[in-house]
């Protein structure tokens, strides 16, 4: 069980295991930018222009480099959707919600 | 009628108008690596992995914001989807399959 960690200073891991319902509600709660939707984690971003979207996605891209761990991105001009999922674990495990909240730090 | 014109050297311009069927299959015959699907110009392009994906989604983005014209993107790790429309035409224009040349100028 995870509780009041500061989630974004964790680190992706591997061999991450799918989480137990009630530590996904809790990470939930954590994150409520954020909603789980076809077993994705998925948030959607708008910004100023597509400049400033392309410059969000280039953050993005230098944490889930560094995590190893890297989530779908759908840029429609000024408008990112991310989805996360663990695809080797069968659905979310706590890697994802570190990216996310990695993510939110950056946006 | 464009014919044997070289698409990658025009610029794409405002007001463009939606093709005519004849034009459309000209210019769909000029760019084989593209394909109509869903009123929208579509090519999947697979690189090595995910930041040779965003070094091309650069590329891409560089040529949109010189051109002001700005394809949808869709990043998969290593595999990226593009999606090119004009919406205020409501249909595909020159300005399309200017940029899918362009863009194939630098895949």
């Amino acid at each position: 069980m995870i509780e009041g960690v500061e989630l974004a200073q964790r680190r992706c891991v591997r061999g991450a295991k799918k989480l137990d319902d009630e530590t996904l509600a809790a990470l939930r709660a954590m994150l409520p930018a954020w909603r789980v939707e076809g077993g994705e984690l998925r948030r959607s971003f708008r910004f100023a222009d597509f400049r400033h979207a392309i410059f969000f996605v280039n953050a993005v891209a230098a944490i889930a480099e560094r995590e190893d761990h890297h989530p779908d991105v759908t840029i429609r001009y000024r408008d990112v959707e991310l989805a996360l999922a663990t695809h080797d674990a069968g659905g979310l495990t706590e890697n994802d919600f570190v990216l996310a909240a990695k993510i939110d730090d950056a946006g």
